[in-house]
C-alpha cells in the first residue's frame, strides 16, 4: 500500500465529514437559540481543549502529516477562528493544500526522519512509526474529541456522520 | 509499509493504553468514593454508548481488524463485563489473540473482500479501504470516546496516556 492512499485521501474525507458536522452544529445554535460560543468554547473537562481548538489542531494534523512525510512547505494558520464559517474556511485551505499532493511527493517517505517541535536535538521518528503510531492516532483523537463535544452539547449527529461514505464494492 | 505494521503493533499498544486508563479509572473510583458503575455507565449523550460498551466494541474492533485482514477466527467476548477488572480480562484476551499474528498471516490481504455483518450480500471492501477508511478510524473513535468519558468523569488522564511511548530514536 502507498503512503499516499494511507494519509491523504482519508485525511481529506475526514475533514469533509468534519466540515459537515459544523454546518450542522451551527444549524443546531440557530434552531435552538443557543450561541456560537457556547459550542466553540465547551469542553469535557475543565483542562480540556475547547471545541474551537480541538478542531485547529485536527486541521493542522492534517497539513502536518502529510506535509512531514513529504518534507513539503505548509500554509500557515494563526488560530484567531471565532465562528463555524471561519473554521470551515481553515477546513477548506487544509483540503485546497491536501489537494496538491501526488504519489510522487512521497518518494523519499522511507529515508525521512520525523523531527517533531518538541523533540530533542538529535531526537526523530521513522516516517512509518510517526504515521502509525502517533500522527493518525493524534489526528483522529481531536476529530472524535470534537465530535464528542458536539454530541454533548446535543447536535444531532450519529456514527455515519463520523464514518462518512464508505467506498464500498460490489 | 507492511500491513501487520499497520495494524497489529499499534492496536496492541493502544489497547495497553486503555488497560492502563481502567487502573487509573479503578483507582479514581476508590479514592473519590464514587461506584464504578457511575462510571462504566456513563455517556457523553443520552443516545451514545456507554463506557463499558465503547471497551468492549473496542477490543472488538481490534480483534475484527487483525481477524479479518487474515481471515483467521477471532474468540468470541459475550459482553457480559461488569468491572474495570473483567474488561481489563477482556483486554488481556484480545491482546494474546493480537500476539498470535505474524507477518504471514497477511499474506493474501491484498486479495481479500472484507465483508462486514450489515452489508448486502454482494457488497464488501478492499482490504486496504476496510482498513483505512473504516477499521482504524472506527476504532479509534470507540478508543477515544473511552478516553473522553473518562475525562469527563474526572479521571486523571492527560493526552501522554493517549498516545502511550513512542518510538523515538537518536
Amino acid at each position: 500500500m502507498h503512503i499516499y492512499d494511507l494519509t491523504v485521501p482519508q485525511l481529506s474525507a475526514t475533514l469533509r465529514n468534519l466540515d459537515r458536522w459544523l454546518t450542522l452544529a451551527s444549524a443546531h445554535a440557530q434552531d435552538h437559540q443557543v450561541s456560537v460560543d457556547s459550542l466553540l468554547n465547551a469542553r469535557l473537562a475543565p483542562d480540556q481543549y475547547m471545541l474551537v481548538r480541538q478542531i485547529q489542531v485536527a486541521c493542522d494534523n492534517a497539513k502536518y502529516i502529510a506535509g512531514r512525510l513529504a518534507a513539503k512547505e505548509w500554509p500557515s494558520h494563526p488560530d484567531t477562528e471565532s465562528t463555524f464559517e471561519q473554521l470551515r474556511s481553515r477546513i477548506g485551505s487544509v483540503l485546497e493544500y491536501l489537494g496538491t499532493f501526488a504519489r510522487d511527493d512521497f518518494e523519499e517517505v522511507e529515508r525521512r526522519k520525523i523531527k517533531l517541535p518538541w523533540m530533542k536535538e538529535d531526537e526523530w521518528l521513522a516516517a512509518y512509526d510517526y504515521l502509525v503510531g502517533f500522527a493518525l492516532p493524534n489526528f483522529y483523537f481531536h476529530i472524535v474529541t470534537a465530535y464528542a463535544i458536539l454530541r454533548h452539547k446535543g447536535v444531532k449527529l450519529g456514527k455515519n456522520d463520523f464514518l462518512g461514505r464508505l467506498p464500498i464494492q460490489s
